[in-house]
């Protein structure tokens, strides 16, 4: 899998200046590359007690991204997934800590242990006052007798970090990580592994499946499960975290393992806010990138429960832009709609005839929905299919409300439905060219005309020309025909359906930004269907 | 492709949801889903100007996310990648709407561009002020007409949401919006296309290319060009922009796509911050995802002239923690490294036969690293062979500096060397072991007796035992067996070695996350990486 890097062997001091550059002066590192990886305060005094952390990259923003006032000191970063060496952490700790001491937050991996337990060592052996804990947050296999640092790490971070910002010793420092990391939880799952720069992804959890307790550094899962649906998701993680959370109130850290897109991480946060554990949920950080797996699709939540000093201690200020911030958990307010949207609603009215040709028109429609979603994935996002067929189903079920009998009046009830149900640019097209043929046919004039007059202002409005490979290169000559007959109609809108897909160059709509190899040969969807509807009407009269 | 969704047609609502339920009370809803789906300010009274914006869903945190104090007042949601319908964003100005009127903030799509038109038409009949700013700062396509409006719609949502906050009036907002948008250049760059919801991913980039120019609805790029690395495509976009621009202080917007990891994001912002143009960036936005395409492995730099008003409205705090703020790109200030670090240095001596000894020994390791990935890759992150092969590369070039003439202190300075160049608990472990069997033969131990202190000391420290599946289960036996030769030794350290394939509980090291199935029939790579050693040596002896 290509990835956005340089040399592999360059890619932690590569994002080390990334993470620098951007920090508005905030940060500095020490020189020693590239065996010496280490990001610190560049605004540090020694005055207070000194955090450092760190281990292996692939986790960013961890480590360095956590670097500021009121959270780690020093992040000390080795190579991909492996632990940095003791001459690395012990430089780390030389540069920053004074009089007050230093508190090492590990996360309990032996080479991180072995590491930053003999640079402690060494550090102390210069007579400096150095503490250490070890995160064991990951609670995916409670057998294990060491078990691993995980998400839950940002707690002890940031309520650390803020108590040191506030000047306090070093014992009562360390006295609180040792507090957060025996309350702290967290369990993770995901549905794809990640890509180790420089090495092929394994392929290891099959599609339909999602790995249920896996770590960050592409270790396997304690099991892999059925995937069913984020709800289901959610819900395996928070029944395994349920038995494991007090009744008290608890703070959530939602953790994006890297590759989960926004879109899911939301929806797993409101899965997270109504599911099991919500009544105990109290404050949330995220969802956001905190503790990744480079590009695993997947996530974390790490549960601690809450009392008065960690809650303050959580919401201090703090100047790393990475921590997310926590907040309260609330529920959704919902404000009344306002006035002037409800359009008023037509008399209905019946006329068999009338609804069974409309009843036919939408089935040609629902029946073309994945050759018209194929053709649109040719040159726009694939959806014009299932736009009709949707807007088709829902004028269908809407027959009884429309007033069939009442021509003017149903042009205009149609473009109302289509307004509302149907979305994108083809439902307000639509939606102009039915409201301005009922204005046409109040006025009199004969079908043909008023299926005219709604091309006419559908063409003002949307600004599409005949020859811009849109619908109207298959209507507009279909409804030129339509006088002397349907039959000549349909040909005439297939010729031009046709035509479009010898034209390479589009004007409007989201086809007008393809390049133009790709869209020769292709029929535009819109064209299309309106060529299917005229042949289909003619199958039918 | 799957992903963490429940059904795709409540995607939207469901990540709404999700966006409030963690606003700390921030933000509200409108009635009227599944339609009407807007994101307002719950604090909002309608006294200053309203900002509303939106359009099609998938490009997370945009646009609820970045409704709130300083920013938007409303967002309109429309399905993924489909523009809202005329009602909801009718809903949404009508909602939030005042004495001092509304500013739509709409990308250049035909479907937004009617669908806001026509609610800003609507909006007007009820008396209100209602202006309508059309973002088309994409620059891939200059030949193109409409160009589209992507990621630096971000410029307008921050400098427009400073001065509405300030209680500009809405003539000025607008001024000021037309303004960025006249300014405000984007180019986008994708490895991947992204997956929409519910429907196959299109397979357009094939490996080893890399699409320029593409849109954030996945409409295909203007061309695709060969893959070098992160340097090379910075360059392509920013070569692309160079001209754009003219030379004044700028501030670039670097923006996640969806689905490129925090470690990519990162290397990227570097080669930005030094890069063709940094000479002309004077601040930075991100790197962060604001306006993405799902999960597109990619990203988008935009750019944007800056004066003094344009800075400070941009650094302007707000509500919304999307916006990951506008900050000075500063260049790494660089600390030196405290004392205490380097130890002393052995004084090099000259030794054939044992120079001769170490370079096969290294040489075993390099031509098992494959292999020995291979094997870690079954229980672990599939790096143990290129570790040990690295430390042999280094060992061999270090070789010259070397006390090879001086068993003692060729043991320590072999253990330095590893603790330096190796890191990886390897490393630690594998310096502990030199290092202890440096100070056994300095009390004048045979050989033998020496490497077996060193593994004890190793045993201490890392905490692995005997069937911990480890390499201690080959070592261990070799060097029980070492006294009475090599053969017997290598045979015992192979003995061992195949005996680690069946034991599936491994107690130490990362393999001890794994659940059993994963790990029988594979045999340790550390303890096979041990047993090829020795045999070696038979082989060379």
């Amino acid at each position: 899998m290509t990835q956005f890097l340089n040399q592999k062997e360059n890619a932690v001091t590569d994002a080390i200046e990334g993470v620098i550059r951007s920090s508005g002066g905030a940060l500095a590192r020490l020189d020693g590359y590239p065996h010496i990886r280490v990001v610190v305060r560049n605004d540090w005094d020694k005055s207070k007690v000194a955090l450092v952390s760190g281990g292996g990259s692939g986790h960013e923003p961890a480590h360095a991204g956590f670097v500021g006032r009121g959270m780690l000191t020093a992040a000390v970063c080795g190579d991909v997934f492996a632990s940095p060496s003791v001459d690395a952490v012990l430089a780390g700790i030389l540069a920053v800590t004074g009089q007050s001491g230093c508190l090492l937050i590990v996360k309990n991996y032996t080479g991180d242990r072995l590491n930053f337990g003999l640079a402690a060592e060494r550090a102390r052996a210069f007579g400096l006052k150095v503490n250490m804990v070890i995160v064991d947050d990951d609670v995916a296999l409670p057998e294990l007798s060491q078990p691993r640092g995980v998400a839950g790490t940002l707690f002890v971070h940031k309520i650390a970090g803020a108590l040191a910002e506030d000047g306090q010793s070093l014992e009562n420092v360390t006295q609180a990580a040792e507090r957060v990391i025996a309350g702290a939880k967290t369990l993770g799952m995901s549905l794809d592994t990640c890509t180790v720069p420089g090495s092929p992804k394994e392929d290891r959890i099959p599609a339909g499946k999602v790995e249920l307790g896996l770590g960050i550094h592409g270790e396997s899962g304690v099991e892999q499960i059925d995937f069913v649906d984020a709800k289901q998701s959610m819900a395996a993680i928070t029944d395994k975290l349920a038995p494991l959370m007090d009744n008290k109130p608890h703070v959530v850290l939602l953790n994006n393992l890297g590759g989960a897109s926004i879109l899911e991480m939301l929806v797993l946060a409101n899965e997270l806010a109504i599911g099991s554990i919500s009544k105990n949920l109290k404050m949330i950080v995220g969802p956001a990138s905190m503790m990744t797996s480079l590009d695993m699709r997947g996530f974390s939540v790490s549960i601690y429960p809450l009392n008065p000093e960690d809650e303050a201690l959580l919401s201090a200020p703090c100047a790393p832009s990475s921590w997310p911030g926590c907040i309260a958990l609330t529920p959704v307010p919902v404000v009344e709609l306002p006035d002037g949207l409800s359009p008023i609603k037509p008399i209905p009215s019946e006329h068999a005839a009338m609804a069974d040709f409309l009843t036919k028109c939408c089935e040609i429609l629902i029946t073309s929905e994945a050759d018209l979603n194929a053709l649109d994935a040719k040159s726009g996002d694939g959806d014009t299919g299932s736009t009709l067929a949707g807007a088709a189903r829902a004028l269908v079920g809407a027959l009884d409300r429309l007033p069939l009998a009442d021509h003017t009046q149903l042009y205009r009830a149609i473009g109302q439905e289509l307004s509302q149900t149907m979305g994108g640019s083809s439902g307000v097209l639509l939606a102009i060219f039915f409201t301005a043929a009922g204005d046409a046919a109040s006025s009199g004039l004969p079908m043909v005309d008023t299926l005219k007059e709604g091309l006419k202002r559908m063409q003002e409005i949307g600004g599409a020309k005949l020859g811009d490979r849109t619908m109207i290169d298959a209507l507009k000559p279909a409804l030129d025909e339509l006088a002397s007959g349907v039959v000549p109609a349909a040909n005439a809108a297939r010729k031009g359906a046709i035509h479009t897909s010898t034209i390479v160059k589009a004007k409007a709509g989201r086809a007008s930004y393809i390049n133009a190899e790709q869209l020769y040969g292709h029929i535009d969807p819109g064209a299309e269907a309106v060529a299917r509807l005229f042949e289909g009407i003619v199958r039918q009269t």
